[in-house]
């Protein structure tokens, strides 16, 4: 489909500053824009960009001033940021979108599933499973006996949901996420461990993404709980009886140690590791690669393993890399002192 | 179902301290308890919950003294820990468990099924592939050929079994499991890597329970091998020809690298790496997070990056929080000496 | 099947050195020899195994003098090493190799197939896929709406390929794999955050290898590349509109976070780390568990969190293990300066 610039502006409530009959029909990059397509520039870091892209427009912020010839057609809007992920939205909403029961897939008859359903082939559906309305089941996902699954909430392919879990509405699950496997609890009993059965579940509110491989294990008793609009990037770990709290973002392979809370509106890095039994404040913001082992305040901004104050670790991580001087400046010192001292 | 106290502290050879009457029919957290559950104290961090609990009956050490008032029925048992676990035991025996072949699922002609066994819908079951008794295979699990499992062991959905793999008796393979993939072998050749073949396998021995999600590669000539008791946690990594030593336990998100292999009775934390060749001895315990490069002794304790005595450890970094200081003393002494020195 | 020494000679253009007659049918480790087995010396660590190996053959450099007798036949050859993945090549080769369509499979009519392919049990093809000669796709695999896959790639049990992934010729995917879920994209919207659509692909040039569980996220717009010969090992996380450049090798558990380039032939050890938006100069080394947070010039040579130059940071961290003695010789300092001071 072509869009013109002048359609485009429309919806964006933005103003051309070009041709208005130009015409697009595909997104890009502005550092790899191709004729016939629209770009954006939000970042002002990428502005050089704007003067040899061969996209045939650009979404620009109505602050932007140009400093040097440009050839595309610009849409000035209010955010050009806020623009193009609409415009990305709508593009994404054309997209078709499977509908119905393909065949083989295995409903319990005990199963309910709720209207306008996608469940594709192979996917499994547990004795007592409860599917809302506009779900999707992608093939090969396993769907536990009892699971209960929110109004639409898409579930990927081969995602694997154990027994008793609770997924909310307007929940995505990425392919190859594993809810509900027994958390990682062992008595150690003579010479060996004996395993302690994990018969809680694990409970996704609404709005919830978990990424691609993540795991989250279901409670020793009563519920790990990630709240409303929780994001887990992929491959993360969130151990038994976990509670991250509302709106917390986690970046990839970060994991998390049984029975940890983690409050509201928390933003962790990659890797990041917090060990079991402590309590996060809401509002916290944890460096990549970062290792918590203590209760943490409110608001803290930490960096380390373990992790303390975010510029106290800069400074002291600049003293760190200067050890071999800070050495050598010791020596010089006990020379001088020595010498004084004989003197 | 219901029990009473006097019954629970029957089966558990505990004493009722309060209505033996009483009735719960689930188990709860000392620190959500409601009306009709059972809980259980076994930390004394958490000894203040037992005074505002709802739980109706509280399970505790015999040599609890509590210090003020409480509403709850007590049994007091040897360990509060264990008879939990007991419970719990209990509990998840209770639970209906699958059974049968369900259809469409597919198991080749030449694979031998013992008695009792759960093959669920989508699971693949390979050429040759031998599994034991009362084992249970869930939906969408992949059996490579001539794989051989043990008795009683229990392989979730959506676990890869590559060609050639052997898991023991009363095994558990969480979700996603990978085994027997090839181990990360290229030698370079010229400008690029030509891949080594890995024609090797997995060895399981028994009472394995591998974490969801986690990978454990082929040896290229013989074994990698999981030694009997060892538990592995989600989303691990263990590289070819790895040998993990008997009731070893290993965290979250570790990783080990090529043919090392760990001892005995070894505890590693979440996120832990090890490199390549390498002994770890028997009883080493890994702080999470630390890396180690260099061989290890029997019996050591260890943390950071690379790792060395946890102790040691621990005064190191507390004096890496305080560098910005020490660099300041150095500063004054520096200019105290210039001042000595001028004099 | 049973070869001789004289007969592995010929093919290896090597030389025996002991009986030319006797023979083997297997591969093993040296330190695991047993009669009847062919086992190799390259790493001249292992040398003392060849004094007491039980393996019926050994192929050796030629430059191998031996330091004590050895009961084995010797194969002299240019490189142990090459020859050794020359045989296991062999032996890989003469294995058995899937081919068919295994029945139930799901493939959309509006698939394409090429020749010879394999298709195992419960694998899924969706719309307008597009696969090449001599494929395999092994059971339980997605191969989502318009996928392109090239000729003699193998995708293993249970990958996962998202809509409109391209995925190059002789590619290996282990179990596991994710290919294209969405890149890890939200606006701060309120108190909440919105979700960014991904409507860009993964792209995989011809020669990649991904080890199991490994996660490659679809870029926002435009490709994420994985470049000619690349070599990703298992549970690695490369997130969205990341370019990993031709014949770079990344072991388990690393990750890139958004947008950052990696240039060609670089080496990365396990659970390393890289944010996003980054330049990764060609022929980089990273050592394991390092954090990368800034542009890196070519042929760097890294370690740290945040990482260095190798060697200054060998050279930092010996200091770091002498902060306790180092703030023993300030004290000490202070001690005496202030002695000198008073008299």
């Amino acid at each position: 489909m072509e869009f013109k610039a002048k359609d485009i502006a429309a919806l964006l409530s933005g103003v051309v500053d070009g041709d208005p009959e130009i015409s697009v029909n595909n997104v890009s990059k502005i550092e790899e824009g191709k004729p016939g397509t629209l770009a954006f520039l939000a970042n002002p870091k990428y502005e050089h960009y704007i003067y040899t892209t061969q996209a045939s427009i650009v979404l620009v912020n109505k602050t932007f001033e140009p400093t040097h010839e440009y050839s595309c057609t610009l849409i000035r809007v209010e955010s050009a940021y806020d623009a193009i992920a609409t415009l990305l939205q709508m593009y994404d909403d054309m997209k078709p979108k499977p509908v119905g029961i393909e065949q083989p897939s295995y409903i319990s008859d005990s199963a309910t599933i709720g209207e306008k359903p996608y469940i594709g082939a192979f996917a499994y559906i547990g004795r007592g499973a409860k599917i809302g309305n506009n779900v999707k089941i992608y093939p090969q996902a396993y769907i536990g006996d009892g699971v209960v699954i929110g109004d639409n909430t898409i579930i990927y392919a081969g995602v694997k949901i154990y027994t008793g879990c609770v997924v909310g509405k307007s929940c995505i699950l990425h392919a190859g996420v594993v809810l509900g496997a027994d958390g990682f609890g062992f008595a150690p009993e003579g010479d060996h461990y004996k395993k302690i059965p994990q018969i809680g579940n694990v409970l996704l509110e609404d709005d919830v993404e978990i990424g691609a491989n993540t795991c989250i294990d279901r409670a020793t008793m009563g519920s790990t709980i990630i709240k409303k609009g929780v994001k887990l990037d992929n491959l993360v770990q969130i151990a038994h009886n976990v509670v991250v709290g509302g709106n917390t973002v986690i970046a990839a392979q970060s994991g998390i140690a049984g029975t940890t809370k983690v409050g509201e509106n928390c933003v962790f890095g990659g890797q990041v590791g917090i060990v079991g039994h402590l309590n996060i404040g809401s509002g916290t913001q944890i460096a990549a690669q970062s290792g918590i082992t203590s209760n943490i305040p409110e608001k803290s901004v930490l960096r380390g393993s373990p992790a303390f104050d975010y510029p106290k670790y800069q400074k002291c991580y600049v003293m760190f890399r200067k050890l071999p001087e800070l050495y050598g400046q010791i020596k010089d010192l006990e020379k001088e002192v020595n010498k004084l001292k004989s003197e």
